[in-house]
């Protein structure tokens, strides 16, 4: 369960990109934010709105949709430039969950890959944000001090069987963070972060026949078990606040520990079971 | 200046150690817990209350000090057991902010350095924080989802001269941070942390001559510039508070993105002023 | 000077891309491969080749010429099928030595940069690996427990300004390393690894203007000076070799000690020359 | 199997620390860096050579011993100037491996370990290396442009249930692996690298009752397999060479690719047989 309102964001408006429907990671999100006082603009691809309840989603927390494509700058123009003028400034604070792959979901092995689709993996799922902030950066519409998130995922850093170029795409987004953290910070003391969130059950994972399994698995090596949706709703409120004003160009773990974590009792147990595979010398 | 006031510490009980005067990083975290709703208590040893004015500080907030040699397994006892009695319950956060090394006060450079105060410094700066776990653990005086929090600093991953045998204490500190933090993860929710935090002119560092010009340097690599010690507190609420629950054996960076920046427009403006040194192939 | 040959890979088959002309990274790798007992085969783009002395300087070695642009399958396919039979079996070892940024060269600057050219960075500099490594895998090119390299720059993980979307496609490049790695690991106990160099000045890098204070600031920053190319080439040597069969996935940094240093002497003395920069709290 | 000779290291005059017998790692490095023309000392403490065969091993080389203990200067020093004498000149390159943790032995866990043997640990793990080399500096005893390695392990960075404080003290070792890095660089071109190995088993590890489920684990992890004695023999010889004069202050991971993966085919069928533990929220 999220926390207990504070108001921490009260006075504070933002953009949330990437509700589909209520199990999305940016909804437990946006709802925590607008809990917190915040005033918000969701969006999403009219595609997305769709397939997902993203407007009726909207107006249960009586805040406005706005389309857009990510991957075009004219929709992030429309949308930065009509968020400014419903919620009457400029923005505080955006959430970027933005991400796809054709690859993961026709099944094609990482070492098969259809390369077009790749190539919109890339686009969507990690050009967005350069486009995003690009574009803000031009139509000067982040407030002083802003805060900007993405989500990302540490097969970034280490390989997952089964995540696919969406691995590929994520060490890009971490390194369009600290490449737009770095002149957004000098600019106008932009923060500019990713969260690196534990698996959770989603629509979007449901692609990967293994995903239970793998659900178990990083749960028994996470000390304090996969971080939820709720668990990163509260996060984000503070990485959104002014609490966290000069921490900018990071991967902030939100994994209950897994990242540090080799071994754990919990493991090792289950360990006990397996069948050990030859080793080749 | 640090933030107004959320409450977002509302009832919680913490320790902090750390504070000699008004210029530690301590007392900026001590002030703003109190302010956040939390009740506290300071800890220092006796001779570093005799330098500074921990007391005075403690009273100026109306919260109890009680004297503590981090290094030593009575006195954490006795802290630990007291502030549970004074605080009216088992204990929810605790800053360690624990640091000392001889051999950079007697300025002995680090290819020179005497092994008994070695010994010290890895005491005094790391292992005291393991005893502080241990000591807590045995007695079962944190709360289950307790915060822990200690400081570090980035000369633990990177080596800067000046820093001397400090530099190995913190990496070995936050090894402990991720080893603990394992444990009571598993065992009780609880989550401990290292945040690394910009340079800070304080006493603590006015023992090196080049403090001045590092701080400088820093601050132009920073794209944010430094964090101050408002920006640490502010940072050390977030982490007490139950907004980042899932977050555990981590380092969180508070260095207005220093950590993760090569080359600053700023920097290579000063660099043109530079003469090179000759490169030995 | 690169070390007296041992002739360590004699009996080995190799790939290089990358060499335009004698300043080339790829030509001193590619030298000292020939010095070491290998037969290789050079390979570059048609347009490279108009530029530069690359089929002269295969002649100067008595080794053969392939034209392939490394973005399309056709070429690498031909490529690929080329070089076996040409060196009389399967490829022992490549070295992808491949980069170019439309958005470098035309100055456009990280904040405005064209998309249509990042595009092309990524799918030349990052992507093309991928591309290469998938060919071999399909034609089965590659013998059981070859060595493949890859360069890459530090400025992948932290950000550098004036390298601007060149760090976004080497950091997609090194989890490319990975993720193919584990992949031909566990199929053909074959390594993928990417080197992380120091900056060297040749015509690649001469489209910045900083160019030469950022090397004198990375000389100054790094304990053994920045790394050479006649160090890259012995570096490549090894890493292509038996004597590394169970190093992979990684990034090996070759830069002098660059990337584990915060300060030196030799900085701390220039930056007594500079002017402070204002913090702003 | 290691690699047949190519007298990478002909002419250089080596330590070798840490053989106790026959399947010590120590050992496999000492034979293959003596099959690579080079000429060693062999060290170790009087009590670990009555406990093994060192000294029948450095007979069946023909090669000397010189009894040393690490965490002792005056044995460092004894050491330093008997081996110049004894190999005829200053010293091209250095193996630390020595390791030590009566926690670990008389399974004290690590949340209630006994300080007097963490301090012990530390000393002898991690301390005895800077001793080594601030020893060397003062005699003046290393060659310009040596290369010195030290054994390191992967919970020095991500914790792991069962190493208990090894952990902590492989973390403090890697500290100083920088920081005498730096200073050796800027003074002799000396290089300091850790290397961080797979596990072995070896009688180091026998201490431990889940080690054989554990390597197990790694084993199919790491998409080559875990690396073996034999490996890092191969490594090390590699990395005292000249091959790499500019590698330093680095952790080298000789681990299969253990290091930079999460999840591999071989690992998800396995966890098809394992029972989730409960997610806490």
């Amino acid at each position: 369960m999220a926390t207990e309102s504070k108001h921490i964001l009260a006075g504070k408006k933002g953009i949330i990109f990437g509700v589909i429907n209520e199990t999305s990671l940016a909804w437990a999100v946006a709802k925590q934010c607008v809990n917190e006082g915040a005033t918000i603009v969701l969006t999403n691809t009219k595609a997305a709105v769709k397939l997902g309840t993203t407007q009726q989603l909207a107006s249960s927390i009586n805040m406005p949709f706005i389309p857009c494509d990510a991957t075009k700058i004219d929709d992030l123009e429309h949308l930065l430039t009509q968020s400014q003028e419903l919620l009457g400034g400029k923005i505080d604070f955006v959430l970027h969950a933005v991400a796809q792959s054709m690859n993961l979901r026709r099944r094609k092995p990482y070492e098969d890959i259809c390369y077009p689709y790749f190539q919109k993996t890339l686009d969507i799922s990690a050009v967005s944000f350069h486009k995003l902030l690009q574009t803000a950066h031009k139509l000067d519409a982040l407030q002083n001090g802003a805060s900007v998130l993405t989500l990302t995922y540490i097969a970034s850093e280490r390989s997952m069987y089964g995540y696919n170029d969406m691995s590929d795409a994520k060490a890009l987004l971490e390194s369009i963070v600290r490449n737009f953290g770095r002149f957004l910070g000098e600019q106008k003391h932009i923060r500019v972060n990713a969260i690196s969130q534990s698996p959770v059950p989603t629509k979007a994972g449901s692609h990967w026949d293994n995903e239970s399994y793998f659900l178990d698995y990083t749960n028994q090596l996470a000390p304090l078990g996969n971080a939820t949706a709720d668990d990163l709703a509260d996060l984000c409120v503070m990485m959104f606040s002014d609490y966290t004003r000069r921490v900018t160009m990071q991967t902030i773990y939100n994994d209950g520990g897994f990242s540090k974590t080799i071994l754990t009792p919990s493991l090792i147990d289950s360990f006990k079971n397996i069948t050990p595979k030859e080793n080749c010398n």
